[in-house]
């Protein structure tokens, strides 16, 4: 079932360690097919040298597992709320990647601080707010969808492929799984370098609107002149 | 004697360089086999590339050495005291990694600013007070372990698989020498996150005991959900 | 066509990754054949792995493809007109490497707080001032290459060979495309020292004119002797 | 001659790169045979991919050439300086290390602010002076062998094998090539630390006497008990 989304996935997931956006299991990247709403995500708990595409977990849109003999991901509910919040999107990837969870942990937006940044993001990074009591206590994954949800009401999802979950790290998402995992690096390269210009200007701005939209049309939408095609 | 256990100290001594918490030889790790009390402890001064099972040193709760012809790791009385101490403990790491070295250098606790950190400790990660000269000039080794000690009165080793010594060092410990190892790595990462966090907002506050809890608790006891068991 | 000129720019080209200098294809390098005035780039968001000899594009100095299947780099008209503005250059390295980045990001100099900034360069490395929103609007690399131009009006190019682009990262250059390589490098290094050395030092001072002049004319000029020749 | 100090000096020119410490050709290695008086170093500019034992230069204690077609490092007069100044070391290491170095252009000397730094340094790792104008017209690289000394005056080379020189980097030393090398590692590690514990807490005090000299006492003297002899 899904044999290519579960190479894609598969493949992503191996991304993570190559790209250094993770320690032991903490990671994981999943992959819907949108005719059949059907989702590959990776079993919780396994090491990524252990993972085979026959160890994915192939789940329904409610959660239900269609296929494979390990638990899926503790994150699943997360996963599955922003593939029916975000119904563009193909593909997440969840990890505690150091420099994203470094700005996660302390409650900042990501400012749109250079050209980098605005290459990927139409707007600065989000943080989201904090979780009430009872959101965390009950159906904690689910309600962490739903904030990351709430976060995007005033701003485009599509063209800002990447959150900060306020006291635990990012969640990013693209047209599918490996084009997650590449904004889940852009986002962690975008952090480390935010940080050292914010550290060398404490009253850094964020750039101009116009150099802003410059970069993000360059890259993407109808006048894109990036790239090949 | 105890082929099984050498395997797995050595094991965890040779991932000490694998996850780059050691420079040299500044790092050691034992493990004890709690039903014939005795100990299997690194050598000292023994450079990682030629250290086989072999050479680690065998010794009783009393630190006799009952097997091998080196001289153990300079810190084992350090060791011992810490495996009469926290009877629940199977192995102990000591390093000197970077991140968690800058902080135990600063004399400063890791406060828990995220839900990595929450993953795995359930409070701050203490840093012990300083030594009172009579205990440096006089079995230092023995009072470091007896300070660590000292420092978890009032809250659970279980709980919390590591300590920073002031001005000096992590030591950690786990189920067995694996577990150990695991739960250095995790310090080191969460002490260098931790460091970025409280850059970007020196005012900063951990996180809610709810969200804690939550954290702790999905990997922790009787109702874990983590993993696949 | 220029084939010592291409193996060149493709040897520079895969050395930013093995400097570290850039994420996915965030860098490019290109070459110039000054007797005909034939400039070799690399082709737009071609991935290293991918990248050989013959997917290399070849230009006049209006731009205009003489040879290649593939679009030239989006930043192909910053580097032309360097070539125009920098008669003596042979080629050019443009990156988002991490530690220029965070500097061009501040809109701060990169000042000359030691010897190593000094072997290289013979002032601060400049960033420019900040683009007009007609510069950006239209021919915007164009005006990056004319922006960087006008940076150097007071200072010599061959002396300082390169510089920040404001809130975008560092161009460099060099007498071939492997010199601006090694200069590329050079100023990464330079950039991450200089970043620490304000953190110990908030009040540092550029070193003195006699300490740079020693540093810079040892590697430089007519009474150089660093090195065999 | 002396091709037992060659492959010494060799291999420790070689460790540069192992430990990370250069970059390019930024760091040279030299060793002496105190019988002879002749001293082994790198020559200048050579890369280390390049470099094998009889590309080596052999020097009197005058700096005269003895043996060898390459020009020897252009810091050869400080090395020969300091083998004249410090009559027990037998070789010395130079390198544009990054954090070594960070600190060197801060004009800061390193505080011991761990046992890490004690079980190698007797005191703060110093900063020389910054030199004077005629120190650097003239007979540059003697003088730095010059200010370096004068830095010893009060304190012992020998239980402190290294220095920062003022805006430029660092010096190591030690009883034979290898030796010197391991306390550049050393050195490079401490001062990664130094910043780190600094920059949590602004107010930190060196680590007390009595520690300090527990540390150091344990790896040095007659009564050192570290390692296997």
């Amino acid at each position: 079932m899904l044999e290519a989304l579960k190479e894609e996935v598969l493949a992503a997931n191996l991304k993570l360690e190559e790209h250094n956006l993770v320690t032991f299991t903490w990671g994981n990247v999943s992959g819907i097919d949108r005719e059949s709403g059907r989702i590959v995500i990776k079993p919780s708990g396994v090491d990524y040298s252990e993972l085979t595409a026959d160890k994915l977990v192939v789940l329904n849109e409610d959660g239900e597992i269609l296929e494979g003999s390990l638990k899926p991901s503790s994150d699943t509910p997360t996963h599955l709320y922003l593939y029916k919040a975000f119904p563009a999107i193909g593909g997440i990837v969840h990890t505690h990647s150091r420099w994203a969870t470094s700005w996660a942990q302390s409650g900042r937006d990501i400012p749109a601080l250079g050209t980098t940044h605005a290459d990927y993001f139409e707007s600065a990074i989000p943080c989201t707010r904090e979780m009430y009591e009872e959101e965390i206590v009950k159906d904690y994954e689910y309600h962490t969808g739903k904030v990351i949800a709430e976060t995007f009401q005033n701003e485009s999802y599509e063209q800002n492929p990447g959150v900060l979950v306020h006291s635990h790290g990012p969640f990013c998402w693209g047209t599918d799984a490996l084009n997650a995992l590449h904004n889940a690096v852009v986002l962690e390269t975008v952090a480390e370098m935010a940080y050292h210009s914010l550290m060398l200007n404490k009253q850094l701005s964020p750039i101009d609107r116009v150099l802003h939209d410059k970069h993000f049309y360059r890259k993407h939408g109808a006048n894109a002149y990036y790239g090949q095609t």
